[in-house]
């Protein structure tokens, strides 16, 4: 009897799901602060999760859904909405928040890299391939927002967030166009956005900013 | 000659024109609420009554829209939105938003049973079918108060609403699971989600809220 | 050798250059006053430019969008956005918005009769197609206004807009059904949307308003 293997795959399922419980948790942290009720919270956690990849496949037009493919997941949603709503009070929000930063970068690489190769699989040019990587990234928080009735963070935090996106996207082009087998171009790209935001969030970099923002 | 019969299918069409109304005028209240011009008007009352099933149609991939098969509904809408521009008044307000709650509760009940089953028949499984009837009974709803920049009501007034839809959504996938026939179905889905919505409405039940949301 | 010969297509491109540059320039100014950072200004002009047409295609199931297929157009707005945010300054911004009117409004009438007649050749109903110009031309805008978090301009200005669209949709209908060539269908219904909207800017003309509304 050999010993259970970790595999790539594997390790790849663990961080995804620690990346997208982390895309739902800062749903339910935003919902609380608008204080949503317990349906609101489910919806803010699922478009936070699922938005980003499920805007992506509408624009290429494929299905089935992730959350239609993998359902159980909307039940582990809303499991994770009513415990935050039962368990959860104020003074755990900015612990939750800062622990999520590490998990939410994870799925920022993990998301980009999985969408940028989505997309090149459909056929697309390269930089429509990128944008739909970083849209699969950052576009669950992005619709979180507007349900949320604010100016997405991702357009206005000054941050590096869908930046690092970006160029992971861009990893993974030209890791492609290497021919580099996809475990290696999706670690690649991943680890690239995730130290890329890693490195934004530990120095405080800001994106240049507009001179007439004054800020 | 034959006296008309009034039959489920009739009943159910005027059933389904009154809740349909009934969305279009929620909308035309917010947009009046928000000063928006005619223009808006018709646009928030189109997305009141079609958006939420619209989406469902687009997440499901499946055409054609209502309102494109039944292009008549968009002119009855808009000399709806006119009428209402030129007809009503403040004083009109508040009687309007009492008298569309049965109608709008009407609406809830259908929607999620026509949306459920639609899903159903696509061949989604029972928690997104139901999620499916969801999203038609309500999202309509959520669009007109994205598009009037205010969290969305279903979201956030602590009201029993997509719940009851929730409910009426697995009443559908029990009854076609035991067989029904699709009109026992519809109206007894229908029924339940009207009733838990009449019973809210009227009891003030309001849905567990989050500690941290001081309310 | 002949000379280089300006025909009614090289005129076409032409202007319809100048429109989705009006366009994206109307989501930079947006941008600005809402002191998004580079990457929100680059979503924000590239919504307004092609969000409307985007919308238009998923509706009608169309693929591939127009920045799909001109996927150049995307490295020209990104180049647009981070110009505007290294030249532009306070004093810039007014005397843009002045100097965008006119060919923000070609691009209105250019994209009505241009969504319109692609909404046609789809088999859609008049009065769908007509909205599907609406759509194409205006809702570029009113997602701009979405993430901006402001109600839409387009809903809510009492300012003649979408209705120069709609009667700019109507000619098509018209030019199609009388079997007009396509120039013909398109300058004629550009034209009357164009000079609609230019009237109403230069008269001031505002739409019916709500007596509700008190302005």
């Amino acid at each position: 009897m050999k010993p259970p293997v970790i595999n790539f795959s594997t390790l790849q399922s663990a961080v995804e799901i620690a990346a997208t419980l982390a895309f739902a948790l800062s749903g339910l942290l935003a919902g609380a602060r608008k204080q949503l009720d317990v349906v609101g919270l489910c919806v803010v956690a699922g478009l936070s999760a699922f938005g980003g990849g499920t805007l992506r496949d509408v624009l290429l037009d494929r299905r089935p859904f992730f959350w239609v493919e993998h359902a159980d997941w909307l039940w582990a949603l809303m499991a994770l909405s009513f415990s935050a709503m039962l368990f959860m009070r104020r003074r755990h929000l900015a612990l939750t928040e800062r622990a999520i930063q590490w998990p939410d970068a994870l799925g920022l690489g993990l998301f980009t890299a999985n969408g940028t190769l989505v997309a090149l699989d459909a056929g697309m040019p390269a930089i429509v391939a990128v944008l739909m990587g970083v849209i699969t990234a950052t576009f669950g928080g992005v619709l979180r927002d507007i349900v949320c009735n604010e100016i997405p963070a991702a357009f206005h935090d000054h941050r590096p967030y869908a930046l690092c996106s970006f160029v992971g996207g861009w990893v993974v082009v030209a890791a492609v166009a290497l021919g580099a087998p996809q475990w290696a171009t999706i670690s690649t790209a991943a680890a690239t956005a995730v130290l890329l935001r890693g490195l934004a969030l530990w120095r405080g970099y800001t994106l240049p900013a507009w001179r007439i923002a004054k800020r």
